[in-house]
């Protein structure tokens, strides 16, 4: 059995929960508490230098990083069900939508970065807000023209069944709706995120569900 | 041959031009000038909804975006040389380190963020310039600490040719050579891009070598 380390609201680690329980995969949960700066301890940066999360056990007991390295890691390594189409344009789609998330919205809202902009920049609570908000609409404006109007997509973002593009937008809504972003231009992705979270796997991934949830 | 519509200073851009040179395939380029705001027309809203660059026609003439993903559909497509190691875990490797750079540091040195904080966070010129090494310098610390503990490393990022590490590590150092960050901390870094940069399909996607080069 793996072990992942991670933080329950973490989205990154969440990405990773969904990839492990779509593959029907057990696995130890490791807490490190963000809120309480653990991602700096020393066993944390031994594993990852970053001082970051997830951090998964390869099966040779290598720690691996970053969410969608990971998914992909686990996809080789476990390909039932797959989390990519077969045919290389449909990958390259789902792999664009999952990166429109994991490299144009996540990245900004950080944690760190939220911190940089208080400590740093000494924005106040309102702008950091908007900061936080105006990213995911920005985002989430592209990828709702782009699930609509692309054939590819179906009862997922990418044909009927999950892929990492819904194991990275699902996360992303869950950010969204913490922060109390107006979700209400983006009915396609509202759609997708709603029948994701109709499967137990998606379920047993969400951030209350998880034994270090607060 | 397929069309490549870019910027030559786009580091995301530049990843793609490596990618396309390592493979040996020909290429049209058909400029977007960021500077301009070419990235908001509506040819490129077309093409791209993110109004972002790079994009890439598939063989299908499909627009592809995201550039690691049209990395990977580049190196599924055609194979050799590949772009990936063999083994899940080597490729594991690879992209999280190519992830480091394309999840972490570019993704808040980018030129709307850096808008954003001018124009919204009315944030100086000195501030600016802090906030775009920062996010350079924190993420070199964490790959110069993996490039130079893990065995994995060789000539380049992962083993003796190059891969999908080095593809997004070139275009950030240079980068970060633009806006004058200190590399002097981070020797393994250094040796593996002047490795990269004595060859030729990373030569000839260098930004001055561009058509569209100011």
């Amino acid at each position: 059995m793996t072990t992942l380390y991670g933080y329950y609201r973490s989205s990154a680690v969440y990405r990773v929960r969904i990839a492990l329980n779509l593959k029907g995969l057990a696995y130890d949960q490791a807490p490190v508490n963000l809120v309480k700066g653990e991602q700096r301890s020393e066993a944390n940066l031994a594993r990852n230098p970053q001082g970051l999360v997830p951090v998964l056990e390869s099966d040779e007991g290598t720690p691996l990083s970053q969410s969608m390295a990971i998914c992909e890691y686990l996809d080789e390594r476990y390909p039932e069900p797959p989390l990519l189409p077969a045919d290389a344009e449909g990958r390259a789609r789902v792999r664009a939508l999952a990166q429109l998330v994991a490299c144009e919205i996540h990245p900004l809202n950080n944690l760190r970065v939220l911190k940089y902009l208080v400590r740093e920049l000494e924005v106040d609570e309102d702008a950091k807000l908007a900061w936080y908000r105006h990213w995911i609409i920005e985002g989430f404006d592209a990828l709702e023209t782009l699930l609509k109007r692309e054939l590819g997509t179906g009862d997922f973002c990418h044909g009927d069944t999950p892929t990492l593009a819904d194991i990275c937008l699902v996360p992303q809504v869950f950010n969204a709706e913490r922060f109390e972003c107006n979700l209400s231009a983006f009915p396609t992705l509202r759609r997708i995120v709603d029948n994701c979270n109709a499967l137990e796997p998606f379920q047993k991934a969400a951030p209350s569900e998880q034994p270090d949830a607060g």
